[in-house]
């Protein structure tokens, strides 16, 4: 299958650390030295997940005009972060498209929701019961979020993007998904306690944030690897290495166990800290017109829960 | 692929119509006329989404012990109704299992999120990544839902159940899943806003009840027809017919238009509620005694959002 275009939504409003400083004292320079993060973007109070969704899904369609609406016959999308949990972040993009009696999920693996969603559509695929698919990942963290949480309150940032997936290729310029490879790892560690978002109860906390970093430099570096090991590729042919935007300082040392040069490794954490399962899919369509003919690239993520996966793409 | 068990957990405390009448005014003979519903499950304090989950598992693998935990290589979970968007109700029973490296993801299409979860496993299982699934569903209901509200507020109950799934058979016993269909129709009538759970600003609440009747009711009818149809059965083969137990009119008015003898429809929503997408799961496991071979049996399910889809099973 082939990943057709993508294209990411981030909400206008702009919140650097300074926000942080005044709320509780937290400095610019203490957030951006354990994090990299320097500001991220909230969604105006007229937004959510659902909508970001809605708008990722009309910019996606606007830049494809081989892949009209009407030929959608699958949507699968992730949000930890949902606006509502019965009207679908899924299916306010089926309403959006206006494509009806098609298969329509919503589903939850936290960060690492894209690469299963994307899974999930190889399945469809495989079963000839979809051959175009949209994969929509959208977070709306502020909506959830605790400013004033020192421990992880500046770490959480708003964004969408979206995919479009075809069974067979459209275009030269399509992403050839070459190997996909997810994995739960809820019995490991901490996984039970670390990042949790229980919505009866309070907003996102993050008490065991040690844990989640060992587990996140581990896992993403090791399907990195295996991934790799398994479609005979060594490190030198990864042209770009997209791994989940939690913090630079996991990006560092998953790129430096990899034995990666710094530069292949994309990174929108500074600018957009961490927009959860959409994170890594923004920064394809940021990568995307940078792209030859060639290129390997691995998307690899890790989310609390905890999950961690691979995919590798081939231009 | 093959239902090799199904087990259901329920919490222990049972509600009575005459707590919304001490609440809300609502007579017992009101909501008895208008959705069947005598009594409903509510999970005690210490009870959750994923400790349903996980007490649900423990029952299923304790009927079958050709099926351990260590042979499971895929879980999806059902939810609309999440204890933890993080670390979810397929992560907790991934913990439960002990069972690392496995796709694991938890998913919504609020109550139809049994078949979508069938459906995943299929995918999985045609590409050859799996063998061995859970499809597990869980609703806290009355973790969100408001009592005090005359128009939804006694309809919801809590419970849970769990699928033991297998690309082959295992035993005589098991139900052999003939064929499977799902779709989405969020771009349906009021599809948006006729029943919604938005966890930041208020519990569940169904505004346009009258919406959701008549989509529910067209839609699992239609779709039985179909599944039927494109196996070459008629309504004369079915034994049993499983719909999603969210009202009994809803199945009356199903029955009816499908001309089926109203003894051929499972329900279990005079004791228990609605239990969302956990409801046809735990009516399967209390029919599963009574299946015998030759037998036919039609699950068909609506969820708000909307969403739809029906499983033609064999014994």
């Amino acid at each position: 299958m082939y990943i057709h275009q993508v294209a990411a939504y981030l909400p206008a409003e702009v919140i650097d650390n300074a926000h942080f400083t005044r709320l509780n004292g937290l400095s610019h320079e203490w957030i951006t030295e354990r994090t990299g993060i320097r500001t991220r973007r909230k969604a105006a109070p007229d937004e959510n997940t659902n909508t970001m969704a809605v708008e990722a899904t009309r910019r996606v369609l606007a830049q494809a005009p081989d892949f009209p609406a009407a030929s959608i016959d699958l949507i699968v999308a992730g949000t930890y972060t949902p606006h509502d949990t019965i009207y679908t972040v899924a299916h306010a993009v089926q309403r959006e498209l206006d494509v009806s009696d098609i298969p329509v999920v919503s589903i939850s693996s936290a960060c690492s929701s894209l690469l299963n969603a994307v899974e999930i559509v190889e399945g469809y695929f495989a079963l000839n019961k979809a051959s175009r698919a949209l994969v929509v990942v959208s977070e709306h963290n502020t909506a959830y979020n605790n400013d004033l949480d020192t421990v992880a309150g500046h770490l959480w940032g708003d964004g969408a993007a979206v995919l479009l997936i075809s069974k067979e290729r459209l275009a030269p310029t399509d992403l050839f998904v070459r190997d996909i490879r997810t994995g739960g790892a809820g019995n490991i560690g901490k996984a039970n306690e670390s990042v949790t978002l229980k919505p009866v109860e309070r907003g996102i906390v993050m008490p065991y944030g040690k844990d989640v970093f060992i587990h996140a430099c581990t896992y993403m570096t090791r399907v990195t690897q295996q991934i790799l090991e398994r479609n005979q590729l060594s490190v030198d042919d990864v042209t770009y290495l997209i791994p989940h935007q939690a913090n630079l300082r996991i990006t560092k040392n998953v790129i430096q166990q990899l034995g990666l040069p710094e530069d292949r490794a994309v990174s929108n954490i500074e600018e957009l800290g961490n927009t959860g399962c959409a994170g890594a899919a923004i920064a394809l369509a940021s990568t995307w017109p940078e792209l030859r003919p060639g290129n390997h690239i691995v998307v690899t993520v890790f989310g609390g829960g905890y999950s961690y996966g691979a995919m590798l793409l081939e231009r």
